[in-house]
């Protein structure tokens, strides 16, 4: 039996919504064991019409507009708080949540906890490539300005994510870059590819923005901040594209129906280009696995999300980012 | 009448391609007078058969597997050094190449040469904004690193261009970060924050990558490592939607009608994804216009280009920058 712990509060959905996804989940998988913490009205309910379902009532919520380190420090019986409180005490193997992304990752880092050695937790997400082969971006926005030692860390840890949950035996990595040539970047990353190429951690050279999406390498770094605007950038141009498609739409009858074919071509990707297919974004170097899901999530999106935590922790993800980064787990 | 002069060699496409662009482009504008640099063969007959063309005749060519420095250097006789010499003595009031972008940069940088008292120039091009209303995002990777007072003038560079070119009274800019909140950055984005804040530059706080295609603001700067980032991610982004949605045609009649009914509409959009629709990327901060547009053109585009360029020259954005950067100039 594997346990995850799914925080149904605190995301833009209704914990009803959440806790929908939780019970597919459960269909989907008899071997999962679920901790579903939240508002008592909800999570007690659920428990007791639910086979290897157990409610952990708590009393408060972080909200999306609230500050996430003074929120996590005061409310103290927020679910993501006991959540990460229950993972740590060994009542789940690991965690998933879809509220506000800076309460999770400060919940998760102090309650959770890293594991001994790690310098910096940090957040990936598997994109999917044109070629159909996967590339682990990270960091997404954890830590904005990382030393060149850190982003060594991110790469044996984004190595030891390719090989334990996507199954790749060598991962290449790459380094996020203005150029793929070796004498491009800023001074910054400059030292990152010096560090990166004579680390072992499958270092195979600089990636462009290009590349995130092109499936050519099996890992990309990159410091939180570059990171970050990256993945907001091709989030951008998702909603830009399908939103100028509608548009379209609306201007003829012939891309009315052009458009009414496509939808489920539309709409599956959508998911993939939110993270939504892989179940959402992997707080990595952390005593467990942790993932967090769109705070505009959907049943199907929870579900997902709740069965990639299952998969991580039965890879074995959190032992294997221990040896790739050789600390004692 | 306006001159502009055309390189039409170092493209990905043959000198010919580009050549029917710029007859395209005079016959739009019969105020356009052009100067077309490149191989005798070309532009000599072009030159004759066409009024108000002239041939700069040239040797050599730089091509995109060069190093750019190195080339400019060695090459005294590249197409795109002798327009930029063209330029600086007057021969023409502007120019537009779809060369190798490191070689138009050095070439344009120091045969142009820079309006005095500008520190860096900068590559910027127009996004389209889902709103409408487009957004001058600069440095696309002109200068990796740059220290605050030069973001400052970015800023200020981008709001003349803004003004002078797509003519909004007062431009909106932001600084592409992290984060919207004024707390968020790396410690070097702090620091352009907060000399951006204490500028005359129409500072309006911090962009996110979703803000680029978004319209939210009218100016969106970065340093030239970020900013190459950022737009080579929503370049992957706009390839990854449309070879999927390819790909999704192949999969069922009913998607392939609704691709070829949808044809137009995904076509225009890779064109305004691409900047095509706007002539290409502005080197802002040289002593006279210069346009760079993609490698892989096509007719049009260069003739967008072309008379993108003339509209430049127009608006008289050289002195409106001297004046926004209170240079002399």
């Amino acid at each position: 039996m594997t346990t995850i712990c799914v925080d149904v509060m605190g995301a833009d959905k209704e914990p009803a919504v959440l806790l929908e996804g939780v019970a597919q989940a459960l269909a989907a998988d008899t071997d999962l064991e679920v901790l579903v913490a939240g508002a008592a009205e909800f999570v007690e309910p659920f428990a007791a019409s639910h086979d290897r379902a157990r409610a952990l009532v708590t009393t408060e919520v972080i909200t999306m507009s609230e500050h996430p380190a003074q929120a996590v420090r005061a409310k103290k019986d927020a679910s993501i708080v006991r959540a990460a409180a229950a993972v740590r005490a060994g009542e789940a193997d690991g965690l998933f949540s879809a509220g506000s992304t800076g309460a999770v990752l400060t919940a998760a880092t102090f309650g959770v906890g890293r594991l001994k050695g790690i310098k910096r937790p940090a957040l990936s997400l598997p994109f999917p490539g044109i070629s159909g082969r996967p590339t682990v971006f990270l960091d997404m926005g954890a830590n904005a300005d990382v030393r060149p030692d850190v982003i060594v860390q991110f790469a044996q840890m984004g190595r030891a994510y390719a090989r334990a949950v996507l199954g790749v035996a060598e991962p290449r990595v790459g380094l996020l870059c203005n150029g793929s040539e070796e004498t491009k970047g800023s001074e910054m990353a400059l030292a990152y590819h010096e560090a990166l190429a004579a680390a072992d951690c499958g270092f195979a050279g600089n990636a462009e923005g290009t590349d995130i999406l092109a499936g050519t390498f099996d890992v990309i770094v990159a410091d939180g901040f570059t990171g970050n605007v990256a993945l907001k950038s091709i989030e951008g141009t998702g909603k830009f594209v399908l939103k100028r498609l509608k548009a379209a739409m609306g201007a003829s009858l012939k891309n009315k129906i052009g458009m009414a074919l496509l939808a489920g071509s539309l709409k599956s990707l959508a998911g993939e280009l939110s993270g939504d297919e892989y179940g959402g974004a992997v707080l990595l170097g952390l005593r467990a696995p942790v993932l967090k899901g769109h705070g505009a999530t959907s049943a199907r999106a929870v579900c997902q999300g709740t069965l990639a935590a299952v998969r991580v922790v039965r890879a074995g993800l959190t032992e294997k980012i221990a040896d790739a980064c050789e600390l004692s787990a």
